[in-house]
């Protein structure tokens, strides 16, 4: 428990159901919790109430920004059954809900049945890879090394490439190995991949689904964030994470609004 | 009123938030309701609560199969905001809770922000096209009219491509015009892709979400759904639903289970 993750994670459950967290000024962007940590904070105390199970599916819709202070969780099952268990939770402040959240978990299965078209994002090795230097202003930003593909990330030296896609390899800065819980928050770690197409502007995500495939080897992640589809007042990001062994280890899809 | 997709969508609210509907028998797969019909049908129940907004992004996590019988949908706000408004749904029958759905609306926006990298699904003109009869077996299929790619939907003939691909023409049999509304059915009105690979099993879908991205124009929508990572017990299906006017309208992902 001394890795910042476990350590800005950390639940208590004062009631039955109802959790006490503090949120960090450790994962802003800009002055702003990220919306990543926030899921992934959900998903630790949903799992509390699921010992055995793993965390298949989260979906957090935000309603309005958190800030870095203590922080309720409440946890409402929804139904256990003998392999998914459903939960909900509420994300609350100052008795203002500002993150809703539906998760199922999962006892361990599996399944002969096998088909995979996709292949791990194209990277070089990570040191021929560029480093993001962490920025003072994106506190999230000291939390990870990341190295992006040389022909991806243009706009971290000024000459973004046109095309909204990042490739990065990705970890945490203190060592911490990644393991399910800190998947939602790697869905949600990195710059937005629109930033290879316009300025910062902020924009709000509207919804953040992750699905978790697989429990992530140690070492570094594979990452891949896109969005395709920016227009009329949208985008998606769709995101990939792999980890050290070549395996898909979750699919990340959020909704954004551009009108802020 | 007299669409199949309107009458058997239709509810009553007969408690403030307490909804009643009843399940039809025609969107069916085998005897169990299709999944997207049920999502359309919260989400036109969570939509008679937040007039003048549009459905923007819906999911729904499955907890058990619903029947062709009376359902109970109780919508409770989450938050309601000048431009966003969230809100749950929870679909009963028999005292037992099938369905949880969270979704958010939104009032008209815009912002000019643009970047479309992604292009309608391959297709050839309709009449081209693989046109899929109905099967007995799958009320559902009668509901539409589907018009596969020549290259995909092999499995139709019995010779599946081993590509978990299907392209298609899609629109409602009986001449209704796509609207937002439709579009959560219509995300889960096709065969599972999979079927390109393997032999009919059912595959029960745990989570579905919806992004609706614009208003369908009248006409065939063009649709294409895929999955890429099937392994390890599970498999997701990734949904892309373009109007006749070439503009994308929804993007859709489930995360299945390859288990039971």
């Amino acid at each position: 428990m001394t890795s910042a993750f476990d350590v800005d994670t950390a639940v208590e459950e004062v009631e039955p159901g109802l959790f006490r967290a503090t949120v960090s000024d450790r994962w802003n962007v800009g002055t702003i919790p990220d919306g990543g940590y926030l899921l992934a904070l959900a998903a630790r105390a949903i799992g509390e109430k699921l010992p055995g199970r793993e965390l298949r599916t989260i979906t957090a819709h935000y309603l309005r920004p958190s800030r870095c202070a203590p922080i309720e969780i409440e946890v409402e099952p929804v139904k256990e059954g003998r392999t998914y268990a459903t939960a909900m939770a509420r994300l609350v402040q100052e008795g203002k809900e500002n993150v809703r959240v539906l998760a199922t978990f999962a006892s361990p299965t599996a399944s002969g049945l096998e088909h995979v078209r996709g292949a791990p994002p194209e990277l070089p090795p990570v040191d021929a890879c560029t480093r993001a230097e962490p920025i003072d202003a994106i506190a999230i930003s000291h939390q990870f090394e990341t190295r992006f593909a040389p022909d991806s990330a243009g706009f971290l030296r000024g000459a973004p490439t046109g095309n909204a896609e990042l490739r990065a390899w990705v970890r945490f800065a203190d060592g911490r190995e990644p393991d399910v819980l800190s998947l939602p928050l790697i869905a949600d770690a990195l710059p937005p991949p629109i930033l290879e197409v316009t300025t910062f502007r902020w924009l709000p995500t509207i919804e953040l689904t992750v699905h978790v495939r697989g429990r992530p080897a140690p070492g570094w992640l594979r990452c891949k964030f896109e969005s395709r589809f920016v227009f009329g007042g949208y985008l998606e990001a769709d995101g990939e994470i792999w980890d050290s062994e070549g395996k898909l280890v979750a699919q990340s899809r959020q909704l954004m609004t551009s009108n802020d």
